[in-house]
């Protein structure tokens, strides 16, 4: 067993071997940046009675990398699962001396003849990322910030990190995170485990975990109803892993970062259907997956290879076939890209919506995308997708869109605008905005999707890599307390510079842009959101199953997560969320 | 008659009319730069006796706009020429007075009953245009020239107007450009006419002239046997005229132009089948006229659009037709365009000759040219062009054009290197080298073309706005007397920023990269070497005619145009090409 994981440790090196990798976008080991706040001295470290402890804490809390960790010491956790769920806890080891190739190994979990396989779960030394801060008035994080120095940075612990033997260093706090995916088909019962660090110049530790998997089910990731809307970002891999766009190479590099974001019940693919839809904000710019060629004679090519490639990746490797979005025909630059024949170069037409050349270059493609999609079956699942913009030009776009095809699926994340909801297939908009209850139901109704979105505006709940951690679930139970149908974030991978070690951006706070991290590394934000959303899978259950006082008991305890329940609980994230987690494992 | 002239003066200003036509870009009538060399004075120019003067002059001389010129006064003149021959002749109108609106009409020319008619003849306006200066070691024109100051600057007498109707100030000298166009079925004799400049705040002046038609015959341009090549850039053309690429509005623009280098018996059509075959030297870079799409899956696709327009209309509506360069294979910058599908961006590669790359980016779209000329029938007039590069980049070049197909013919303008020599079917080298005379024997039985060129390195003889006028038709008739098949210059239209007022550039002495003017507007440059390629025609005419004496006499008056024959005769080359002129019109 220790043989087999020791092997999957070795193989999870094998990002290591892409072509071209540098230190510069390191998928191996890597040196983290280093922390210049006020920290413990070696005073304080020199106290500790045991020269290494190694004792479980709690998911709530980000430990401080040089600090010795406020915990109270406990080898044994016992936590409940549903089957199929994937639970998460995290361990603490501290030390005043240096640890030589740490490794950790997990046993099977047993519960008399029942196993659940050493391959269902997973461990990963926490790492450690740099971050910074809110805006100076404490009301969210949007905004330029190229002058690093004028903000508040640390690192934080967030990465879950792939590398499987570190070296630990005298007077440092190494979390571990623990994930164990429940089998759907195991038995109900208690399963006892042991989470072992072990190393060449240190004693093995053994921390005890037991898992109650309860007589209740949660259904894979691909039949939750959540509709969970992260934008991919398949420009930023190819960068960081230096593969040539849409080679066997980027999406080897993309396969299981996509593979994660389908565990997590992502229902949409990210599509951009021209250069730059959001005015390249991101460190790696979106470009047109379609070909757009401007023969000599004024007519119009395209071609779909790029297109078509990362629908059916995403659809048939990946699984995630739902939604097609389609960004975007009204960018924040009116600037509309095609390969021009005649000049031999890449020209933009300026157009704003309702003009005649916006209405021609759009009007002519949506036509030929329209035929496209329909030979391939994908034109019930793609949306014309738009983010917010001023009304008048949506109602052009609009009108364009119904022009070459009066069939086509439109999206927004956006404002609510009674004048266009209808119109509108998917609507997600602002976290603390409403759906009228009629509208709502009459969007239900008619099939069309209803979400809330958070981006850089939120103080909280958000996923920076400062929030809190149980922020993330919060954000997911907010969206069914809203009576939303789910969550939408503009970004999942869209990643820095350098993300694995600085999470700082020109724009908005540290972590907007991405909670998956290459390698692909999960992280604290990512997989806390994960669990948000199985807790509202299972609200959804219970809701169809419960009758009576302990449906209203339910019903009580998810209404308390929207800006008035916390107002009224007085209770933070973390507490709301655990008690919730508590509540949805005993009804 | 005279009303006639007056309509065909208006539609002149056609032109005026294209769309977008900015002062910047002047196509009817403009100011010309100031010239700031002493000039005669104020006091000089009163001693005319008469007000304004009009005399015959000489085509050998650019008069200088602010001088009272040097004429002896004469107000007839006797010409002669062959039937279908163009012939020039320069009037001189010189004041003290402002003239207002003058303009100028030829009657037709008389013989008895036999008439040529006045749209024959051509009169322009010679206007002047700022030049520059050979290097200051007066060894030629090379290099960079970018700070003007550094130049001896001055206006010269070249462009010859389209404009029919201008004020003439007081204190100038106005030449005027007289061609006529003997029609091939006019009968010999001497025709007689008149040429008059009339105005409004004058009186009309004549000048008598004659053309004693000889009982010879030129042939028409497209049947010479001159092999004249002038490098056109179409790209020039759309920036001055403000018309995009490819358009009619564009070849509308070209084909006046063309149809001036199809008159002079131009060969070649210049081809552009990548970006910056020239690493963008000329003020408007050619682009490539080959759209070259590399595929996600890694394929090429190529597409001709471009190339067959300009193809098809330089041979069926201008009729030049017999050659088609395409540059280059081994362009000076090695960096070669595609418009990448992957990353929705034309990008580079760079490579080469002999590396893998640039084998597969040129073997395989050679394999597919080769399949596309051969579909359109013109493989056996197409010809993969380059100019002078190390000898192992050629070699390898070579290598791969055969590879792709042997049947391809190769052109080179450059050195002579017996090593490739025979590889090439077009080889133009350098004004002053030679063609061993067994080689060039050999490349005749074998039908390879074999020419002389002249660029920016000759301070004699040239074409630059500065060089002696006689210096255009010498060039041509050292071709002959070389033993060349006839005449490259790599550009004829490259136009300067602002080509009708200032000839200079950043590179080069003024005038190197055009000798036709925007309008278009021939030049004193570009009439004189078309004259100097019919005297290499009469030459071949007259040769194939002429025994004994009379020919040795040709032949030793033709072997004069070299570098020998010229400080063996010590003459000028104007005296050398009237002579030589006189000569062809008396045996």
């Amino acid at each position: 067993m220790k043989n087999a994981l020791i092997l999957s440790a070795l193989l999870a090196f094998g990002p290591v071997c892409f072509a071209q990798q540098t230190e510069k976008y390191p998928l191996g080991n890597y040196e983290e940046l280093t922390d210049t706040k006020p920290h413990d001295s070696e005073e304080v470290w020199n106290k500790m009675k045991t020269p290494t402890e190694f004792s479980w804490g709690i998911t709530d809390i980000r430990y401080k990398k040089l600090d010795v960790p406020d915990v109270k010491k406990t080898t044994r956790l016992q936590t409940k699962a549903w089957k199929g769920e994937r639970i998460n806890a995290q361990a603490v080891l501290w030390t005043k001396n240096d640890l030589e190739e740490a490794t950790i190994t997990v046993s099977e979990l047993k519960n008399g003849s029942s196993v659940i396989p050493a391959s269902a779960i997973t461990t990963n030394f926490v790492r450690y990322v740099m971050t910074d801060e809110l805006n100076k008035d404490r009301k969210g994080g949007c905004g330029h910030r190229e002058n690093k120095a004028e903000w508040d940075s640390s690192v934080v612990a967030d990465v879950l990190d792939i590398v499987k033997i570190q070296d630990i260093k005298a007077r440092t706090t190494q979390p571990i995170w623990l994930n164990v995916w429940v089998p759907s088909d195991a038995r109900a019962g208690k399963y006892k485990g042991t989470l072992t660090v072990s190393g060449k110049n240190f004693q093995a530790m053994n921390l005890q975990f037991e898992v109650n998997v309860l007589n209740r089910t949660l259904p894979a990731p691909q039949d939750w109803a959540f509709h969970l809307d992260l934008w991919q970002n398949p420009y930023s891999v190819a960068r960081y892993y230096q593969v040539p766009l849409w080679s066997k190479e980027h999406f080897d590099a993309m396969r299981p970062i996509m593979k994660m974001l389908a565990n997590a019940g992502q229902r949409a693919i990210t599509t951009s259907i021209m250069h730059k839809p959001w005015a390249g904000q991101t460190e790696d710019h979106y470009d047109s997956m379609v070909t757009r060629i401007k023969k000599i004679d004024g007519t119009w090519v395209y071609d779909y290879a790029v297109f078509d490639k990362w629908v059916e990746f995403m659809m048939n490797e990946v699984g995630i076939k739902y939604l097609i979005s389609c960004y975007t025909m009204i960018p924040w630059a009116l600037s509309f890209d095609y390969f021009d024949q005649a000049t031999n170069r890449v020209q933009f037409i300026e157009a704003k919506p309702g003009d005649a050349e916006y209405a021609d270059y759009w009007g002519s493609f949506l036509k030929d995308f329209s035929r496209h999609l329909r030979a391939k079956g994908w034109f019930e699942k793609t949306a014309i997708s738009m983010d917010e913009r001023p009304m008048e030009a949506m109602r052009e776009a609009i009108k364009v869109i119904k022009q070459a095809d009066p069939e086509f699926k439109i999206t927004l994340a956006g404002n609510y605008h009674p004048e266009i909801q209808s119109d509108l297939y998917y609507l997600s908009i602002p976290y603390g905005h409403k759906f009228p209850e009629d509208v709502k139901a009459e969007r239900e109704r008619k099939g069309q999707i209803s979400t809330v979105y958070t981006c850089c505006s939120e103080a909280f709940p958000n996923t920076f890599t400062f929030s809190d951690p149980a922020e993330a679930p919060w954000t997911a139970l907010h969206a069914i307390a809203g009576g939303y149908d789910g969550y939408l974030r503009w970004a999942v991978n869209s990643w820095t510079a350098d993300p694995l070690r600085d999470s700082r951006f020109r724009t908005w706070a540290a972590g907007d842009t991405y909670s998956i991290y290459p390698g692909p590394r999960s992280s604290i934000r990512f997989e806390r959101l994960v669990e948000g959303i199985q807790d509202c899978e299972k609200v959804r259950i219970l809701r169809s199953d419960l009758k009576g006082s302990k449906l209203d008991k339910l019903n009580k305890a998810v209404s308390m997560f929207t800006p008035e329940g916390l107002s009224e609980t007085q209770k933070s994230a973390a507490e709301m969320v655990n008690e919730l987690n508590e509540l949805l494992n005993s009804l």
